[in-house]
């Protein structure tokens, strides 16, 4: 089966970016076009994109921006690189891999500011986001081949949040593993959390396996403890958003219980990602920054309230 | 502040059960008359009433029954009798608490059958349940005293589901012992487990806790280790569904995920309940009962589908 594309970027620099909404999933499959640095911005922000891997795309829907600069100065161009970086760094404030992607794509222009045309320069820019996601779909793909011999016929496998294809250019992390280990023939059987406040192992992960035809059966986080008590679980897979130099990793909320369960019950568990989601600044994993997110995130998940107005909320999210 | 009573017996032997419809909190406080015995089985079915503690009460609707009785021979009456006692179980199979009423109710006419008219017997039924209910008060407020020592100035206490007042006659188990301590006035805060899929925790523990003014955060089920690490848990208070004679107790799914994640922090963890929850006849928790809940309660959460059509799910639930 051949998933629909999580992200493209159709047409040349004068192009735009196109995404699966994934605020939409599971039940509807909806794309959204984002043509300014507004639409991706906001796309981002309301987590209709998102995962540690491909936030980096953010800097395609800044090439349309760039394109109305022709005849721009260096410095105006400079300037204006740094602001829409700015900008939509502050989308997701504690998202490191968007940080990198920003990064690397205003290093990339660094050097050649002062002597190339802006016309020139948002081609060198386009060409840089599709490298960084050719890039992206070989590390899935490396990630797969690597982790898959850790799944064994049989096996029951736990994953938390999602992973996959719709949180990087191509293939996933934490999935990837999964769909590799699919491909080559194993037969496995995995535990989705659905990972609440937003569900994101129900939309998507849920979505992403049954896609791809992999037996996999829907849990509430709370299960995880039970079905590892029940000896169903042989492998605890997840992704990180972020991982310290010590190897400290930063997961969606829930992610650290999971793999103190997992030890208890003395269930290996394993990190897929890959390298870019180290941030060596970062001695430990006490030091990666935990955003606080909307209480009504919590209260009034989907479409109904289901707690008492004015109570209080933590709703922590490390990325 | 004086809560609202979960249920309450109206009149006579002619009255009705009146009880606070769980299903509808915490937006709404709405009352529902249970007039005839398959309104009482519809409420423990459909979880209007609930908790560990008082389904017994669900002997109360069945008076109403028996008083149109009057005139039938002894065996009629113990025919009748065995068969409301088995249609009211039906409910809800796993309620030990439920069984353990029926029986009593039951057991306590055995004798007097033979000798006393039914309006007689059923005066004595109407007598055993509102005994059992202020058993149910006093045993509330006994382990309040006995447990609000445990919760020191300044705790953090961790509690998964509801074991409150709206689970017993008065006072709940684990909540009796924070409302205890809290009429101390010992200051402490409690984390609240939202408790998915049904929650339990948002709707009904929050709310409670909130009729009382005591300071409480609501959280996912998944932050509880969080806020473990954080260092913010001092204790951990749950109730009990059922427990074993050797101890092990069962309590609404996740709660063994808490227990284990409580010990590896070094927290300690308390099962709040009255003796009538030890079920003798289990030599340990591996036995106790488990059913398969409705999907839907994980896939179509509150008023929006939140998992894609067709994807299998695991939903236990120990009682």
């Amino acid at each position: 089966m051949n998933p629909p594309r999580t992200l493209d970027w159709i047409g040349d620099t004068s192009g735009f970016l196109r995404l699966i909404d994934q605020t939409q999933l599971p039940t509807q499959l909806v794309y959204r076009d984002c043509k300014t640095v507004e639409e991706v911005w906001e796309a981002i922000k309301l987590m209709r994109v998102r995962g540690a891997r491909h936030r980096h795309r953010g800097g395609d829907g800044r090439r349309r921006r760039f394109a109305n600069l022709e005849g721009s100065i260096a410095e105006a161009f400079r300037a204006r690189l740094r602001q829409v970086a700015d900008y939509l760094g502050a989308s997701r404030p504690t998202a490191v891999n968007l940080f990198w992607a920003l990064e690397r794509m205003q290093r990339r222009v660094a050097d050649l500011l002062d002597r190339e045309p802006p016309e020139h320069l948002v081609n060198v820019l386009l060409d840089e986001a599709l490298a960084i996601e050719e890039e992206d779909r070989q590390m899935c793909r490396a990630i797969g081949r690597v982790g898959s011999a850790l799944i064994r016929e049989g096996d029951g496998v736990l994953t938390h949040c999602n992973a996959g294809g719709l949180a990087t250019a191509d293939y996933g992390t934490a999935l990837a593993v999964m769909f590799t280990a699919a491909e080559r023939g194993r037969r496995f059987h995995v535990f989705v959390d659905e990972t609440r406040p937003l569900f994101q192992g129900a939309r998507l992960t849920a979505w992403e396996l049954q896609q791809r035809g992999i037996d996999a059966t829907l849990i509430c986080d709370s299960v995880a403890a039970q079905v590892m008590k029940e000896g169903r679980v042989q492998i605890v897979i997840v992704g990180a958003d972020r991982i310290a130099a010590n190897g400290d990793a930063a997961n969606k909320i829930g992610t650290y219980g999971v793999a103190v369960l997992a030890q208890a019950h003395e269930i290996p568990f394993y990190v897929a990602a890959p390298s870019s989601t180290f941030d060596l600044s970062l001695a430990k994993g006490d030091s990666i920054p935990i955003e606080q997110r909307d209480p009504r995130e919590v209260t009034h998940g989907f479409g109904k309230q289901t707690a008492p107005d004015g109570v209080k909320v933590y709703n922590p999210r490390s990325m």
